[in-house]
């Protein structure tokens, strides 16, 4: 088989799969022999998306160059967020909307990044250029990712751009953008039945700060006292994970998707940061941060201020 | 001042300079506050198609920080290409048509690449996805560098869009393509008055291939035997400009623009990636490379696999 393979990233999130589906669909439909797959299997607010929409998950890969010479990056471009031989492989094309770093290709190539709130807001433009009609499944899907990644458009991170593909992706999906989009967090947001370390790991990122190794970890629930209650057993489980990964913090962010607020709880040195970063005092570790949804756009900056002092 | 800075690679070429103009103009009329500028005089092909399409060349910069937080780079994206404090401003944009390497930012931004002969093939697009008429002097300037670019669309870098947008642009500039754009490729050929250090400058970019320091200038002419009468004084400027600037290798490329040939000049080490990426054997430090125009398509990727052996 020689496929040309499209992928998002590792940890796939509901944009990361659906994008891979949606641009091979477009992709399929302008002539290329092109597969969807992915780095990881669906996460829990993904697979109620494809059921929804009655996809099929695409196929697992751990590495590409047994199978084909050519991919396609969605969702991504990092080369450490990507399939684990992405060297071996041509990069043909990258559609993406996200910073672009530690990135390289030897050959011109098709890029295709916009400052959008999801990867399928600029999938969506792309079918409008190339005036191909996007299926009811699809631009479910896509739909699903929009909602995902912009919170419901309350994340900062959302556009006009991602409001008004979302609208016309709802009409062609025949859903009821805010009802769906509830159920569909919500069921991503089943935390009870996790591991310590598996809500620490859900979308945890490591980032250097000043001096400081910080990771940040983020949890979206509809139940915020749910996680707090599992307080002990977290605060053990970060200082386990900051001794054996050299992290200097630990910030959990448990994110309120109803009422857009989220509390943080901090385990680790410089925990003064964190509260010079947000303006507030830590009470038994944890502070309350009103209207804070987006580590990109909320968190990470003023952390990044408050560590450079 | 505070405008956003528009400019393509450093030793600018023809597409590099009015890629900034045609860019700058379509923004301005989108409302944004930009300036085409160049980091760069033109050279003496791009002096005769300002020339004729009555447009001043670009005001050219050595640094952008000191008058602006924001760029946008047009055919390129390479640092090493651009101008020399770029990690200091924020890249807004890119719009470009080469490999991306070397290339990092700290947020998401619009990235346009695509695999064709020109950027300002890419820019024609961004000009019909916006529904913005192309002035007759910018569609001349456009037309200009998709002629330099492909010589006249003979270079393997020439797709079918490039010559699209061509007839489209030769339309609304209202010239005869074949004419005005060999008068125009000759313009660029008279290198007989030009010192060593001025051919080797031409048209030379440096890149980073394996662990060594590659310098590859090219120049185009309709009389090889004109440039290789003066090879030991080309020579002794080549191994001058690797000590002085740190390059271990320095490739002259010198096409004929009639005939679609080239001859590779070689001064430094690793001449022996050379030989093993066209196959060839050099002598006299000469390499006749039958059908290779392109440095993008032709020199740089072979070279890249043969450093990285």
């Amino acid at each position: 088989m020689s496929n040309i393979l499209i992928f998002g990233h590792q940890n796939p999130d509901t944009d990361a799969i659906t994008s891979a589906i949606s641009y091979a669909y477009l992709n399929q439909k302008l002539g290329l022999e092109v597969e969807a797959v992915a780095l990881g299997a669906p996460n829990e607010e993904t697979e109620y998306a494809l059921a929804h929409f009655e996809t099929d998950a695409p196929r697992v890969i751990k590495n590409a160059a047994a199978e084909t010479q050519e991919v396609i990056l969605v969702d991504h471009n990092e080369f450490q967020q990507s399939v684990s031989d992405i060297r071996d492989v041509t990069v043909l094309a990258v559609v993406d909307h996200h910073r672009i770093a530690n990135f390289e290709t030897a050959d011109p190539l098709y890029y295709r990044a916009e400052p959008v709130g999801c990867t399928n807001t600029i999938i969506y433009k792309l079918y409008q250029e190339k005036g191909i009609e996007i299926p009811k499944k699809i631009a479910g899907l896509m739909l699903s990712a929009i909602i995902s990644d912009t919170l419901l458009f309350k994340s900062p991170t959302c556009t006009d751009e991602d409001v008004k593909a979302a609208k016309e992706l709802a009409k062609l999906a025949d859903v009821d953008t805010e009802k769906y989009g509830l159920e569909m967090l919500k069921a991503g947001t089943k935390l009870s039945n996790k591991t310590a370390d598996e809500l620490l790991d859900t979308d945890a990122k490591s980032f250097p700060l000043g001096d400081k190794n910080v990771r940040i970890g983020q949890v979206n629930t509809v139940d915020v006292g749910e996680v707090i209650e599992r307080q002990t057993e977290l605060e053990a489980a970060m200082a386990e994970q900051n001794s054996k990964n050299g992290y200097d913090l630990f910030l959990l962010v448990i994110t309120n998707i109803l009422s857009s607020d989220s509390v943080a709880l901090a385990v680790g040195d410089s925990k003064d940061k964190v509260e010079a970063a947000f303006n507030t005092k830590l009470e038994n570790n944890t502070a309350f941060l009103k209207g804070v949804v987006s580590r990109k756009k909320q968190i990470v900056p003023p952390l990044t201020e408050a560590f450079n002092k």
